[in-house]
């Protein structure tokens, strides 16, 4: 898409291609609540930089050279984690991946127990992913390394919001004062609440809509507007956000009549989406089921920024981890 | 095997160990049949100079320094993935695998999804196995990144069949005029059918032979001949090839009465190999079902060859690499 | 605890903070047997130098650049595969995993067949775990490659005995003369066959203990004492190792009344840990069952020296795999 190449007249100073004086005071990233908005915006300056670095033909800086990074996944997912690995490597991080099945909680062992004996492999940084919601902070609270959360349960997937927002700036130059729809299985999805926490610190103007099965309670809290149909959604907004239908997480709940009756009532369609403004912008977290949130037009359309939300993804990461322990060595 | 270490007169201008000026206009590695003479000559020739790399005590050079690349197996292969990953760590590239189980397939994301998403990340190469024929060729129409075709379904196996030639070429001197005999599942086997290819190519004559049932249809349009006995195929051939019993292949089709009548009928055994010239060299792609395909006595014997094959495999994975990526940035 | 960083005054010749001149001619490590009480101390004098390597920012040295090592895990270990990997990353190695999951083994190949297969990548060293006793030996009978014994059945965890005993000089300061008590499942566990004889071989006196069903035949051989009861274990110690209940490996087999049964005759607590010396350190191979093998407030406690044997874990891998190929290239 057409906007996505003008990326404002944000201005860093640099060192190396690298911004200097940077504010993040954060030890760990396991929020978004965490993060102030100075913070937010030199993560999102300094993945630009690392996404000029992704475009390269060397696509590798030397930052994270002799650091062990230790991926623990304790849910399955591949796409944040070769997000992840594929940023771990660009700074020349040695990164190792521990996946739950064949660790050794199959062995009874503690969650506790398995972090303090990866972290007394000295590593300078833990990924954690984990279906419940907290196990990052539980750690965080328990470890030296900082810890990243990479999405627990249905509670927070940061650099998933951290990515989207990067995206959205991007393409659209600015996030403040800017109407984001985000649809779909609000109650369940740790992106949607992670997105509305950074949105609303960023001054976006955030609404959500859902079925009624699909909202959770006291959503009022996060600051947004909650509207009953798609069209009031999506009525002269900047952004769409479609959600994942996770049909894996929910179980035998009957949330919803049927993934056809779901796709008619919230589905986006290129019909649907002459609602907004002409140059929104369509996002996906991934994987998409298509025919379900959207339609593969809209899916494959020129609105939509979803391989470049993947793109910002591996910077973002980059990013992050740069911040989280690429700064010069303390000794 | 003595023949092993005479590699001919072949001379080839170099630059650093790398020979230049080569004949590759190939964006991708998908099957045989696209490849000229002279690229599969360049494929050897360099494969010839990686070979010593791999011989030294320090088995790598910065070739791929900074490019990612993406090994998506789809379905299992221990050692096909193992030689890419080795080839591509001596090319000092960014290794990444992906395998199917816990892949977001299984989240119903389309092939073209999670390849689309995974090129989203830039890696300049993607080494692709999967169960269907023309996966590999699906994917490369769509997506910016070389892809290297790592086995698809039935159809070709490129690299098995270059690591082939490569070897035969090595131990023989040259291919042209050559007599081989291929000997088994034809039907199902993509290391026969690339090789197939390959060796009419190259000059060299080709004999298949194996149960009827194993014949596939029309396989005279590869240029072969078809014989219907053991001894036949093996009557003063120069290279032996003997195909892998593909049982897990096979499902519940009864293709041959028994593995024991498979082994007396067309396995390979010390008194069988009399028939070939005395110079003759025994292959096999692997893992070799012993005592069925051919006797250990033979497989383990001073005519086989099969190990060099796996040795061949990296550097001509190497080769494939280098001539796909590793050209100088276009930058 | 504070015996921790008093590391006695053993001084070692160095270049470049590697220890040169150093004891050791074994070609592979399977077992502790065949190890001299000079190379157990070359393996514990290096390991101490990569310990602060470790501890350093950048926790990488040159040393294995361009050696490609392959981890073979034929039997599921995440913390061992873990340890051996960061430890081969530190070492800048080309680090390869192969898991039984998903290996040729599932095709039918021979254990010969799949190791000959690996060889002919040109490996510098193999690690191998296997679930049968002698495995790595017959390998290591058969390639050219240092094999690595990472755990073979009930038989030997040299590495592990390595790492045990260098903890134990690191906190103690010596380990001549030295009363250690090895307390638990004895027959089955390769730990406390390859510690007896490690700690036989450094003058200690060990005495062990665990329910009659657990020890084996023939222990006297090791030369150690077999007390009946934990306190007569205890009394005096300078060392309580604590085996883990290995559920998973015992089947069906009841070889104690309950879990409740072990922990009330054969659990470590603070009271009966008040029968060692003051000074007495805990020690446990990991991962442990808490409330089990010993009470949370011992594992936690200020005795315990557990989490150190991890740290020690990755430098006694470094050493190991140093010595066994990181000597200065042959050519």
């Amino acid at each position: 898409m057409g906007s996505w190449c003008s990326s404002g007249n944000r201005h860093v100073a640099t060192e190396g291609g690298i911004p200097k004086a940077m504010t993040f005071q954060q030890r760990h990233l396991l929020d978004i609540e965490s993060l102030t908005v100075d913070e937010l915006t030199t993560v999102f300056d300094l993945a630009d930089r690392f996404l000029e670095i992704s475009e390269r033909p060397i696509k590798k800086v030397p930052t994270l050279r002799g650091r062990t990074v230790v991926n623990l996944f304790m849910e399955p997912s591949t796409r944040t984690r070769v997000s992840f690995e594929v940023a771990e490597k660009r700074l020349s991080a040695d990164s190792v991946n521990i996946s739950a099945s064949g660790s050794s909680t199959s062995k009874g062992e503690t969650l506790l127990d398995t972090v303090r004996n990866i972290e007394a492999m000295n590593p300078q940084i833990l990924v954690v992913r984990h279906g419940e919601a907290g196990a990052p902070h539980f750690i965080a609270d328990r470890v030296d390394a900082a810890v990243i959360n990479a999405g627990d349960g249905a509670h927070a997937h940061p650099t998933q919001a951290l990515l989207d927002c990067a995206t959205m700036r991007r393409a659209l130059g600015s996030i403040r004062g800017r109407e984001v729809a985000i649809v779909g299985d609000i109650a369940h999805s740790r992106v949607a609440r992670s997105n509305m926490v950074a949105l609303s610190k960023l001054g976006a103007r955030v609404r959500v809509s859902g079925p009624r099965t699909m909202l959770p309670p006291h959503l009022e809290d996060f600051g947004v507007e909650i509207v009953d149909s798609l069209p009031q959604a999506l009525e002269g907004v900047d952004v769409v956000m479609m959600l994942r239908i996770q049909a894996e997480r929910l179980g035998n709940k009957c949330l919803f009549a049927s993934t056809r009756e779901y796709a008619r009532t919230f589905g986006l369609t290129n019909a649907t989406l002459e609602l907004t403004k002409p140059e929104a912008i369509v996002m996906h977290p991934g994987p998409i089921n298509r025919g379900v949130e959207m339609a593969p037009e809209v899916a494959d359309g020129p609105r939509s920024v979803i391989l470049n939300q993947v793109t910002y993804g591996v910077a973002v990461r980059m990013a992050v981890l740069y911040l989280l322990a690429g700064s010069p060595p303390v000794e």
